[in-house]
């Protein structure tokens, strides 16, 4: 069944007009889709909103492929893929990671902030055992709206950002370590915890949710880029 | 040794320059403090800053008595006291919460959001499984900068506000429960993992984070109040 | 030992008086099965009983292949097969799924609740992050005698319909989510937190049981399809 | 602010019209409330609808006093009070308790259970370590519409008797239990796990959750009382 | 460095006077070893004392058909391997499982009961969910000196034959489940609060320990065979 | 409702045949239970088996007196109480502690096990930090037909024990410990993967059971005191 | 039962030739024994070995009155007295801490190092989320031969420590902290997962086992002080 | 962009000046990086100190293929690879590992003692269970500056050994085990309470990590190999 509002593909009902509702773009969820799926639902929605990107995150290589092949643009450490030009932005989000490892999730928050309209600075490799490297860019913090803090192991960055900085931080954990990191655990429990007022997180190796949040943050706040 | 930048009381050090670092006020976090050492570190803190409120939280009832008898304003749901003159206030904070348990950290962060600078609306009493009464506040959504979502239990209330709006949400899960909800446990994992894009997410029963963090937004955002 | 109340196949000891006792028809459970012992244990209870229909779940693809080349009937999106004729029904089960990738456990919720003897509704994508999807088929939610509700990541979706109606709610969470979800425990601590009261729960991804529980009171209540 | 609707009594929000909403009575959750609270929310409710009974639950030994102060009737082993006429009933009821130590619970349970309107019987210490003397009450089992099985420690009750009847069985796990019980989390695991089909679940210790359940199942069977 | 104690293949170090110390026999642990390992060690202690059994345990496949290549006896449900004459036994055992998927776990006790010199006796299929069967066998259950008890999902089992005999029970839990059964901890839980006294645990999937303690007690008990 | 089997005491149900299906005697579980309760179940047993022992266990200082007052002898370190005559004693149990806060759980297996009529032998304060005080009673080892042995923090004597004897070994953990104990939790871990073969576990701070188990397995070895 | 090597207090054997063996002092755990055991173990452990100081940890108030009264220095932060001279010391030991609520853990830390022969520095109120203050002491670092990192919350300054130096760090989490901080297993976690090579880690809220582990490695480096 | 203290390799950015800064050499950390990547890390590191070895550690074989066809050293059991000449020894580390199973964490933590300039002397196959194999090694104990103790399953080791010593102890546990070991979680658990003081411990698998530790301390106690 479909009808103006939805796109029915069979295997699944593609909503046509969350843009509208929420100013956010479509975004395809691509972990458990296959290749085909993916390209398919890309396309359709590409095809009524000719005009906008279309976000799918999670993507196989596979899947990167089948994207290419009907006009995705790949993004390949974010394991991701748009189809569509990009909207203008407004405001500013600076994504730090800590570590090389995490790259993929602070790629894929980087990413998803400039499809939700704002744009994305990152500064890479910033761990807190290497402090020098962290306040060699302490002014570069400051010119950015909202922080995405990305990292791993013990997840202490975004208490040492939180308290150098008043600007807005939102932590990501990622799945970075092994043994007593249980997944990523470690990292999400620290940021909870973390002595700097005003941190707020996601879940493990959520850069795409980081990265709306830290959109509608930075689009309010409203610095013309 | 105290000097002009710390004042030391003997069981503390006070911080006294936190707030031009942050642009935060001073904060006195009171679990495991004595009702006077409470007392006195307001008053210090006071002296030094006679223009701007100091914030006290966590309080116990002999406390809140402490503070009051130094001159401070109490705040007996949120559990919290205030000396000195609340600031001027830019942007608005919806602050809803689920259920009545959940009054005490909403009382928190709404104060926590005023004293940082921010206007704080409370909506009370909107939890999910009577969604007529979070449907006829719906307008009232719009007109806040940021949302801080108060809920425990399974925590469901930010996933339902987040699909609603397009503005930023902090969710602040609340130990509120018993059994399986593992003193709030629950209610965190159900907001770190909301299907809706956008959450971040506090420490349990943090309604101070949470208000730090929204207070942040809503003054970047503007809106003056 | 083979006699009249059991089969022995080998590697199994079919029991074939179970319909006889509990009302309920055959499973299979066909994790950890290879597709030769599934056909054949399909087989040898559908010879005794070629009456009624005999249920095979959590069926590999090869295991469906398997199942068809033995004249099941194959139900793909629940992993499933049947074999023999499905029963009359009695009284109406409402299948309702959050998100697409719930659809495996739905299915099999659904299949389970048919040849159970009850009729099976099913409504998919009513997530609680689009409220109006969920809104928009309020009424056909009290046309079910008992509602299985079918969510992942926060499992927040029975909460909401169960303070919508009056019907008796079972909750299915399923694995579907990541990270902090781990492995379907956020879904279940959040239904089993549910603050509507009436609220029951199943194992994660145990579509099949909650089809069963769903069954029973459906026939019980016995509104004749 | 109170209106037709609602009773504003300052520290809640008494929702006036719930049991039109859903066909429940209206239930006030004594944990966390003062003596006077309790009693002045009993009255209130009582006073806009005289003709029903409200339930309070999870009551202390002062509660208890000021609900009789009331007129209210006190239930002390489930720790309850009633205030106004109980309903006619519909239906019934079996509740099934392991051992001495759930008995508050399995009480919570029935009393909710005859004031949602349908009968209670219960049947004790009927652990599964003393198989006899279950299957010495093999054949009241078969008399009710729907069973809730409390019990604490491993919580194997329900597969039992899950294993014996095909009426629906809601199962209870409880708090008893020291050690790896972990505060009813292992009984609450086992019954999840349950190996007899159509077993469902509520919280730890939720007797009132379970009674709300298996109290709207009895009444949609409809075997008059 | 080799010596007559300990054989050093460079791999390992094989203790080749274990079975004086302790009474037991040589056990070579296969997981994490290959196949041609797993035959080597088997052929040295063999070849050290070819008067008694050498028993291999968690082999894959190829280790079996490995070990099957230098003349050991291999029992495939158990995953094991035997390479030498088994001894006369003392003492009798019975081993009771629940379903067919803890076969192996079970038939790995057995054998290893064997192997330890008690006589091994097998009840299968005897799970709580059809009480009948565990009470048509249960004559049977007297006639052993010592039970080992395998059962995975919700681990009931031990409770239910620890309430009928006063002979030693020890409880194995298997990780056969899914979803809330955590890889055999809701099993493991269960049986750790059995309400049946005198009930003693083994670690998930440890046939082979439960296998070597039954045999002790049988032994020492010593009804001769 | 009283009759032969069972007195009805209001408070609880006591069966009076217990001992004559299992051998072993009645008990009397104190936690929860007021001391006026424990001593009118301890006397009411009595009165009907004034030949043998009843034990409580679990006794508050105050049920301690009430015991006592009832003629009950009372055993401070184990809390608990027995009243009637102890029995005569077959086959030897060797009970281990760790460390001087495992004591009154050693002291409550040990009461246990000569109350259900083997003799009990402590060997106390052999923790595996001074490794000389366990070899200095090395032999005594031997003399025990099964070994209790009681450990809390990492809960490593039992591996150490179970290397030394071919004996049986039961192993009971006690919360002893702080901080990542989390309650017991570690001992009863490193009891389950002990890397001696033949160990089993009972729960935590479990000394009864582990009693009931140790004293059946005694009796059966059936060595005469 | 009292002999040259142990004094028998019958609520305790002392082992009196602890230090000879190891070269540590005798040490009483204090938690969970009466403020008279406390002070006679101390006095007893004194009259033998009068010329070195007996340590004892975890004191209640009323603990530490006692044993003042016997003679005792007490340490009121600490929670801890000592009894006889201090040893000389060799090697120096750095104590950071995080926050005012570290500050018991980090003082029994301090006392430990102090009383098993190594000097002890302190450095309070180092916290991550105001580095100007850790940075601030910089130079000291260096000065020590090892360091004890306390913190609670989310744990992250052993990290940033261990990035700054070449000196072994020893990390000791406390509980300080609330909700998802669950008594400390946050800050454990963070800690065990330091993106910093060469940190080790104790038990929550262990100050002294990191005060014993720092002071033998501070006196095998031996700087004279 | 690459400068003269980092080289931009593209997918990572090595840090050139960490072994002056920490007195530590350079360190890959093979997991999750392909074969080319880690022999491009290793080629440009030695070229920029050709005088002192460079660790990778964490290989697949694949990896450790391409190491050695850039000249590196492998070593298979530690899975690890070395370039350039190895430092001379300070001071001496001893390695202790409970089974075979323990063998690649032990072989990591020697190699990497070996190339942070201490001395590694591993002790093979000393686990608690067969307790004469460690007695036998007594006097080897003593003569190392700190010692590694290498333990899976119940990780008992530490607390003996702990037990014998004064010496620095550093645990590490293994993911060693099945069941309730939980991933090594056991095993860490146990290290973490272990009664004998001054144990102090890494994260599972971590011999990398506890081998930095260890050289540090044997480093600086300084006896001259």
């Amino acid at each position: 069944m479909s009808d103006e509002r939805t796109a029915d593909l069979g295997f699944a009902r593609v909503d046509l007009e969350r843009a509208d509702r929420t100013g956010d773009p479509e975004v395809v969820y691509g972990a458990g889709k296959t290749p085909e799926q993916v390209a398919e639902i890309l396309s359709t929605l590409h095809e009524r909103h000719p005009d906008r990107a279309v976000l799918a995150t999670r993507l196989s290589t596979e899947a990167m492929a089948a994207a290419a092949a009907v006009g995705a643009e790949v993004h390949t450490v974010a394991r991701a893929a748009t189809l569509g030009p990009l909207p203008a932005t407004t405001g500013r989000v600076g994504i730090l990671s800590a570590g090389t490892s995490d790259a993929p999730v602070a790629a894929e928050a980087a990413l998803t902030v400039r499809v939700h309209g704002a744009e994305a600075v990152e500064i890479r490799d910033v761990g807190v055992a290497g402090l020098h490297r962290l306040l060699a860019v302490r002014d570069r913090l400051d010119e950015a709206d909202v922080l995405v803090v990305v990292a791993g192991m013990e997840g202490a960055l975004p208490s040492v950002v939180g308290g150098l900085v008043g600007t807005p931080v939102i932590a990501c954990p990622t799945s970075v370590g092994y043994g007593a990191s249980f997944g990523g655990l470690a990292a999400l429990l620290g940021m909870l915890n973390s002595c700097a007022p005003g941190v707020t997180v996601v879940n493990i190796d959520n850069g795409y949710g980081a990265g709306v949040a830290a959109a509608r943050i930075a689009r309010a706040v409203g610095r013309q880029a």
